[in-house]
């Protein structure tokens, strides 16, 4: 399998880079091919903006998912798109390792699936859930936060935290057409005692461990919509 | 009332950018005073990063809440972050207006989420919702995107818009305690005829006008729990 892991954290000694680095280390282990976007360390421009195409098809007035469908088509997409752009290709998995900023990525992730999960490829008229472009690979999200878990159950004061993913595990990797697994949370990382801190790395690399075996999250199947995306009644289904 | 519009879209002439203006003009016109920070013309930087202080608490390992703690007691805040942290203190309103990018902010919005609401100031401690530091201002969000509003029923193929906007109304915005008002959304603004974009103009004003009769929505209010943040028993209550 070819993993790309896109990490984003602005410290290197973090624990969330460390765990960047046993995920590299096991997926090696599992025999299986490894490249790490660092998005930080490459200093990853976010900001998706007309200087993403090196020529455009409307030169007056842009509009940013039609140029990026007719730069990807071109050739024409800036060379930094372009490299992650064929690493995203590349993999079968794609995970996502960053530190929970505002129930979110931060801003440098962010900008990445702005710029690299472009139309025209992973998405782009009815191609999105299971016929999304990123059909048959699967993504993966893990994440570290402050907060302890129990802020977090559905009776908790922020509710559950897949909740507060959904746009980046539905409206993002599942739209995108990826399988999406599980994900793997660090809880309360900057209080952990280093015992705590050994428990999450070996928390971490179970899941790892476990992934073959797991089944991704359940997303949305076209064919229960019709033609203009309203649902079939359970009847002419 | 002060209201600061923050604004990010990379098209000076779209609909979005349209929106921008419009609600600039119309808070003038309600007596207001108006500020905006555009964030595309003002190529903000969204990297939350060591630079963002002229001084570090500690130079050799970079915990990002913590140094803004610091930077902001200390007056050392990076000055673009800075000249903004001034923006939020004024407003009694802060209007997020953006494209949908991905259910989400685009980047350069996520990174003045990430730069800008800085820990001590904005949240810390138990210091959030109902006791975050913005309590007592209001929140708008107005955004732009490409699908149609069926899409965004509760049995459409995505479910509801505000589902996926929950990690910004109540992650992020109530969070930091601003009483989060009713979003304004425009629909499937690429498509849209003239007729239509002219019809979503005068929904979007109709919406800031009733902005003094809405209701926030609802957040949890941390005397719901303990001082250990787990959920109060009713009978305890």
């Amino acid at each position: 399998m070819n993993v790309l892991i896109v990490h984003a954290h602005p410290e290197p000694q973090s624990f969330c880079s460390a765990i960047c680095t046993r995920a590299h280390a096991r997926f090696r282990a599992q025999g299986h091919q490894v490249r790490v976007s660092d998005l930080y360390a490459s200093g990853f421009n976010p900001v998706a903006g007309p200087d993403d195409f090196l020529e455009r098809q409307d030169p007056d007035y842009l509009v940013y998912a039609l140029e990026q469908r007719h730069a990807y088509e071109g050739g024409t997409l800036a060379p930094d798109i372009r490299a992650e752009v064929a690493k995203l290709l590349w993999c079968d998995l794609l995970v996502l390792n960053f530190p929970l900023y505002w129930c979110s990525v931060p801003a440098i992730l962010k900008g990445w699936l702005d710029r690299v999960l472009i139309s025209g490829l992973v998405y782009g008229g009815k191609r999105f859930y299971d016929r999304g472009g990123m059909a048959g690979k699967q993504a993966l999200v893990t994440l570290t936060l402050g907060g302890p878990a129990h802020l977090f159950t559905p009776d908790g004061v922020h509710g559950p935290l897949d909740e507060m993913l959904r746009p980046l595990l539905r409206g993002t990797l599942g739209y995108a057409g990826f399988d999406v697994m599980p994900p793997w949370f660090g809880w309360h990382v900057p209080y952990a005692s280093p015992a705590q801190r050994e428990a999450l790395l070996e928390a971490h690399q179970r899941h790892l461990d476990a992934l073959a075996q797991m089944q991704p999250l359940r997303m949305p199947r076209l064919d229960a919509f019709d033609e203009r995306l309203y649902p079939r009644s359970p009847l002419s289904a």
